[in-house]
């Protein structure tokens, strides 16, 4: 099956270890091993290192369900990571020919995938001067009679649009009366526990896939999972057979740690956010090359800048002359853009746009 | 995209948790961590659970790499586990319309993944009367002039079937003519460390699959791995970044763990499969009504049996009445066969074949 490159990924993981000042990073500062076993010091214990439970542990599976309205641990099943978690909905799902509808600027998994399984993929962009919603009627008449699936990231990357309730209220509205299935990746959902509404707590076609490896800090693990109606994860536990078995009980039994620990560690996260995003207002007030629209709960935000330069000359320069390191706009299509990320550790997030002011205005001054 | 339910692993799924003797499972007897961890004590110190190096750390390719004859770590990259390596090889490599080559009995995914992909499959048998080799002009018959690729095992599950120095030359040659890739799936392959030839050493287009789930006993760890010409591992990378980004480092770091001490480990299995090996000889001896064509260095066997009684009704009465379990000849649809896995604790095999001929015997009397 051919593909195209995926030019966020490549970008990260040519450039990410050069990095001095991560700020494009979308996961929460990751926690040591060290961190994490201390909230549950028995963690580790009698772990032997076997497939475990081939749909995820059900301790595990028990605290995942904590993080939704409702639902039964049988309409949950795990996987390495919400990435993958995706392509197996969508494997599952999607068949050559069906239309699906994904939006721009966005993660290309969620348009490149389905072109690759041979599927029709109508693109809706999302818009910064609707605070990057998209245009409802945009949507509609991207409807079609084979339209299949939605995908979609809510809060998004890079853009950090998070759909309110009435939102979900509308789209399932439109996509019930065609029988239209929702999947959305939800790895920045949660930072405020159970307020920001998951569509497969709304929606009998609602699909969320998840992770540990955003809003937890966790993607070392690599631990994700599909919630959704029991006929899809059944049918997703016949594909798993072919392709991953287990999530393994090493990840299954820090993942349990995490979410009964949960709380202390969305605390750091949503403190960690609040502070950055305070530096960042600061920062925009005298940088006026710079403007973004932030979304609270969202550690995701794309950013804009004025000057005349392109996003990937950008991104190099400030990665090769300060250690400043973003994706660029480029990489999702859109120019004068760069990907903010504003999880990482409140220090070096404020020492990056201190060397980044410094660095812009020296440059501003050049052109 | 559909794909067939996988018999052997719904089987395992759906009863290997009621197994009192499982003397079908593949794996040689899990590790547990702490027994891993004794082997080297800082494996687990300052591991911080981020992404990782995305294609593997280095230092764990470096490790695999001695499991081979030659090459560099840049024709490595790691996957969670081999099942899921075979996928994305076959994912980059294989087009709708290709035709591949498999062989029965033997493990499902070869045969399925690619149909599901939309390939044309030709199934050339194993044959006990062989010593479970295939018939040469079966397979040369079976060539077309769109073959892509032969997936194979080797040793192979559920027959055993190991390729020698000999039989690659004759079969590396036939595909080298064609143009035709060779994707080994090679988890039960070096036991013996160095002496097992292959593929990817051998050949320009043998791709090597394999993991630390089977003969190093850490299917917990999730780790597995192709070897393979660097612009196929090229391809994977390109891939992963749609499906899994990284294996972590955690299980990394423990990988590495486990590969700086294979000695240790393989010493182990080695022994346990002798002692079961043997066990079984004697046993069969004794019990007529069963007989098996053994690989020494292969985990896995195909058992015969004589017995009047189809292999579903044969392992789950066994499973039923006296807590034997083993995989049903009909998931490899061939009866009167069962999947014998001669790695498990060497007691509990014992205890095993023991339980099974007081229950054959009571079985036989009553036919």
């Amino acid at each position: 099956m051919k593909i195209k490159d995926f030019l966020c990924e490549q970008w990260m993981t040519k450039y990410e270890n050069d990095a001095v000042y991560n700020m494009t990073d979308t996961s929460f500062q990751a926690l040591s091993l060290k961190e994490l076993v201390s909230l549950d010091e028995a963690a580790l214990e009698d772990v032997v290192l076997d497939y475990g439970e081939i749909y995820g542990d059900k301790q595990l599976r028990r605290e995942i369900l904590k993080l939704y309205a409702h639902g039964s641990i049988d309409e949950i099943t795990c996987f390495p990571g919400a990435l993958n978690a995706n392509q197996h909905v969508m494997d599952v799902l999607l068949e050559p020919g069906d239309h699906v509808i994904a939006f721009v600027p966005g993660y290309q998994q969620f348009y490149e995938y389905p072109r690759s399984l041979g599927c029709e993929v109508s693109l809706v962009s999302y818009q910064e001067k609707l605070d990057w919603m998209f245009d409802w009627e945009e949507l509609e008449n991207s409807f079609c009679a084979n339209t299949k699936m939605i995908v979609m990231g809510s809060p998004s990357n890079p853009t950090g649009t998070t759909l309110s309730a009435a939102h979900w209220d509308r789209l399932i509205g439109l996509c019930r009366e065609r029988g239209i299935y929702i999947l959305c990746d939800e790895v920045y959902r949660g930072l405020d526990l159970e307020q920001t509404p998951s569509v497969s707590d709304l929606y009998e076609r609602g699909i969320s896939c998840s992770s540990l490896s955003k809003i937890f800090s966790l993607p070392g693990l690599r631990l994700g999972w599909v919630k959704a109606d029991k006929r899809i994860i059944d049918d997703l536990n016949v594909r798993r057979d072919y392709t991953m078995i287990s999530t393994g009980p090493l990840s299954d039994r820090l993942g349990i740690a995490a979410l009964r620990n949960k709380e202390v560690i969305l605390k750091r996260n949503r403190e960690m956010l609040a502070r950055n995003q305070q530096a960042l207002k600061e920062w925009l007030r005298k940088n006026d090359a710079f403007s973004v629209v932030c979304s609270p709960l969202s550690p995701v935000a794309f950013l804009h800048y004025s000057m005349n330069m392109g996003s990937v000359e950008l991104c190099e320069r400030l990665l090769q002359e300060c250690g400043v390191f973003f994706v660029p706009g480029s990489c999702f299509k859109t120019e004068n853009y760069v990907r903010l990320g504003m999880g990482r550790s409140c220090g070096d997030f404020e020492k990056g746009l201190s060397v980044l002011s410094k660095w812009s205005n020296e440059a501003l001054k050049k052109v």
